[in-house]
């Protein structure tokens, strides 16, 4: 049990989840602030970049269950922990309440920070970051989450790719695990910003993930999975959906 | 082993599988012809209307093993056995020699005739067919396609959603069988034929997915996943992607 609290940057839901293993699941997102990271690319600036600290509330884990549960009905469904980076926070508290209601817990996380709790989640989606992010991954750190993780939780790799120079990396990063499934995602170079021309973003996001199908299979990597960002095909990039 | 041969409309891919529980998978399609039913809106009559009958080929699982070969480079993936009914067939030989080389076979069919083979899939899709198709499902039948498939492959339902009569009628469908999982469709109004405002059907396939996903949220339904035609989404109404 990891007590103490939580930054939290929104909560909101319950939508489709719009990405990798859990793509169309009904899903309550808790965004955490903060992050050890910054991607070049980064689509939830609000959760990462400092100066939106006075939008993040520290909160209780009950607090955070209460308002799900509000949100969901009362009904348990997928809670999904994000952020920036939510292995920053202390979330065993709140996993281990939530899933004594029955709810199911995933966290995303690029696997810099490994934390005891992970073995408590249901799914643990690690995102290395591929070189057009800017970072480079702390594998050390990735295999440490990996330990944490344990047989427990169904643990996957979602990768985002922009261009051939992520799709190589992807691939190493998969030569290195591969007990894990791999989720290959187009990069989505809106970056959350209220956009001039969406439709020609939404066209230009389409276009990536098609040259990725057609990478993926022109290299024959059929252990691979790929998706888009499904909530921006279908929503754009509006917060809350 | 069920031999003789199969009435082939099209085999093509590999690319990625576009919808339900396989979405995001490289995988070839094998799309046999013929169907027992007549949906309203199938988007596939090419392999269900006799007046295409001339462009179906009789083949030998064989030759039909050869060809998937051939387009994946022999490297094993999922080939998806859709139609039409695949059901009418014999698939029996073709699916033991392909799993016999490490491919996998998932078939997608209404559930209307049950085979023996049904058992050595990977995947069974039975998708019972929603009022606006115009068809009703045989509950009977559906029932005896369980049995046959038995506990060996992944079987979940599929149903298109259209309406709100639709959407009832999936309820329905899910009550009866709460053991399978449950993806929801959008319906794809465009059936195939080349048309003359692509945008603005892709537009009202976006928005009948936003319906589905706020009906599936506002009902509280949080066991169904609620997935789009991807392939739709990304490449419009083509054939052979």
């Amino acid at each position: 049990m990891t007590g103490g609290a939580i930054r939290v940057s929104e909560i909101f839901g319950p939508t489709i989840q719009g990405e990798g293993t859990l793509i169309g699941e009904p899903t309550v997102f808790v965004r955490t602030g903060g992050c050890d990271y910054r991607c070049g690319w980064c689509d939830t600036l609000h959760a990462v970049d400092p100066t939106f600290r006075d939008t993040w509330r520290p909160m209780t884990a009950e607090a955070i269950l209460a308002r799900v549960r509000d949100l969901s009905g009362g009904r348990p469904l997928v809670v999904s922990l994000s952020g920036g980076n939510p292995a920053i926070q202390p979330l065993g508290e709140l996993i281990a309440l939530g899933r004594g209601e029955g709810y199911r817990f995933a966290l995303e996380t690029q696997g810099s920070i490994p934390r005891d709790w992970f073995a408590a989640l249901d799914t643990l989606v690690l995102s290395p970051k591929p070189p057009s992010s800017g970072m480079a991954p702390d594998w050390q750190a990735f295999e440490a989450c990996l330990a944490a993780a344990g047989a427990a939780p169904r643990t996957v790799m979602k990768i985002v790719v922009f261009d051939a120079a992520d799709y190589r990396f992807a691939r190493e990063a998969a030569a290195r695990h591969p007990q894990l499934a791999v989720f290959l995602q187009p990069g989505n170079l809106v970056t959350g910003k209220a956009s001039p021309d969406e439709a020609a973003d939404l066209e230009a996001l389409a276009a990536r993930m098609r040259w990725l199908v057609e990478t993926v299979i022109a290299d024959g990597w059929f252990a691979a999975r790929v998706l888009p960002q499904l909530h921006v095909l279908l929503w754009g990039n509006r917060r809350g959906v």
